[in-house]
């Protein structure tokens, strides 16, 4: 035993010795691959699925105009050394007017012909979140949410109760009207002439469907010239949804996650798969457990956790990596770093 | 350059030889320590909080008598051959009906002089996971969610709508009257009387007073004889909440996760801590992404994220391997494996 103590001591230090030689040239060698530290970073999405590559030009190009917008506004807030938290807010709250999306104005529409309104929201520095599920009369959610985070000791409030919540704090209120749009309205007659039954084991709702029904959720992760991180999502839910169905989005952990420590994280597509995988939270535990860059972690989950065509995720770290990563054929996206990066894009 | 390489090669091949002679040795004397893998095994609490040592020996005798009896149900399940999750859900639903605990019929009351009940239930088999948050009529949340996980396609149903899917599915509903307790409301009294302000950022709520508001949530972790997890929590919430108020209880992720790779968990305490630090899914992330116990992972959690006075969890590792980790005074708890192990106790 003493022998064998003896050799591996010395082949130890041997071996300390040569690594700390090698990762001293390999450092040197890829200073110039890897990314470096960005002082801030955005990236966002407004939904991903079955996005026909045969869209109609028109509304493509509609799309691409409104990412653009969405992440000017967002990128504009950050060069100025804003908050990574009002990035996402203004951001969200731009994407929530806009009736291209399902958040906010031009939400899907609920089995009864109203709209349930889910949205949350996290801060990366103390890693406090808020979050809303099930409002009806509130035009902006994510502001809501960001209201419970810093104005509650709570981190979520659900149905007449988060209403009610609304109310007493005085954010904007609207009637059902406001988040009206007749393409919604159609989606939820086809959605309910093809009788669709809730009860089943969700073999009975073909995917295509759930796509449609589904996807415009919006989201935005951001790192800001503090070094701090934020994310958001919001989204009306799914088309024809019953019993208060509540889906990833102001799930933490599932739909939105931030830790200044790894990455902030929002994302979209079948909220039922990314809740039972705690997928945003999941992304930041393997940057922070095993050690691997953000795109290493949201390639593993979404590629190796979930399922093609379950949706992708928007993510940025706290250097200042962008991940906008899917399982779907297309997921319109936006992002924008301090080094002048500019993507918009819907499919690969 | 080459003799660096050379000299580094040689090293790591003496280093890896006498590293697997080391384990080897290693592996032999601690067979005795490590535990082996149990056939089943199972974990429960009764919530977490500042119980005092002082507490009226028959109040504490009940306590004590009731976890057994709990245990009990879901050991003789496991060990005539029973699935995990029909003993989470047994086990549950006795401490639902029990008055002692604030999960079902004893649960604390809202600021309305209501009961909003929210329980999660999660299979570890293929991650299925079920959930609902503030049902009122509703006997046994827990079997709700269960039937939530196994008949819809969905995860979670909230509010007014998780009530209609209870009538629609036909479980068994009960007056409100149920779920009185004179205890819980003078519980209430007393919180209304301090006039608890909501609005504030929880500085002025004192943690005796979230202790007392908030403990005797219920929740089991077990593994069967066929190698499957499961994991269940139900609770009344904290007494005198309002604005459909959800904690972590119904939050997959937070309150409650089970994977057959790694481990069950269902957690107790401050439920807006336990979100923002996913902490039931944190668990079994430590242990598959940094390889570690499942004690190691639950120290790391309960001792290092989260902090003093919090709460706690209880948990059972796909080995059988149980956890019981809590830093706040007290955990009302049980657990028992297939080895004849058996433990009931409520202070450290």
């Amino acid at each position: 035993m003493r022998t064998t103590g003896f050799l591996f001591a010395i082949s130890f230090f041997v071996l300390i010795f040569l690594t700390a030689c090698e990762q001293g040239e390999n450092q040197m060698n890829s200073s110039q691959t890897e990314t470096s530290q960005q002082e801030f970073a955005i990236a966002l999405h407004g939904g991903a699925g079955a996005i026909s590559r045969d869209t109609d030009p028109e509304i493509r190009d509609a799309y691409l105009a409104s990412l653009s917008e969405a992440l000017e506004i967002g990128t504009r807030i950050l060069d100025e050394g804003g908050d990574a938290l009002d990035a996402v807010e203004q951001v969200i709250r731009f994407l929530e007017d806009d009736p291209l999306f399902n958040a906010g104005r031009g939400a899907v529409m609920t089995n009864s012909e109203t709209f349930e309104l889910d949205a949350s929201i996290m801060d990366g520095r103390d890693l406090n979140a808020g979050a809303v599920a099930g409002v009806r009369t509130v035009r902006n959610p994510i502001s809501l949410a960001r209201i419970v985070m810093e104005d509650s000791p709570h981190v979520m409030f659900a149905g007449p109760g988060a209403e009610s919540f609304a109310e007493q704090v005085g954010v904007e209120l609207v009637d059902q009207d406001w988040f009206f749009t007749e393409r919604r309205f159609e989606q939820l007659q086809r959605a309910l002439e093809r009788d669709e039954v809730m009860l089943d084991n969700s073999q009975l709702e073909q995917k295509e469907d759930i796509d449609e029904r589904k996807m415009g959720t919006v989201g935005v992760a951001a790192l800001d010239r503090n070094g701090n991180l934020a994310a958001g999502t919001s989204t009306g839910g799914m088309t024809n949804k019953r019993y208060g169905r509540v889906g990833d989005a102001p799930i933490i952990g599932a739909g939105t996650y931030a830790d200044n420590n790894t990455c902030a994280v929002s994302a979209t597509g079948h909220g039922e798969k990314f809740i039972r995988n705690s997928v945003a939270y999941q992304i930041c535990a393997i940057m922070e457990y095993a050690g691997t860059t953000l795109n290493e972690a949201a390639n593993v989950v979404i590629h190796e956790k979930l399922e093609p065509g379950d949706g992708g995720i928007i993510a940025v770290s706290k250097t200042g990596e962008i991940a906008m990563v899917f399982n779907s054929p297309g997921m319109f996206r936006a992002a924008a770093n301090s080094d002048g990066y500019r993507e918009v894009a819907i499919w690969e």
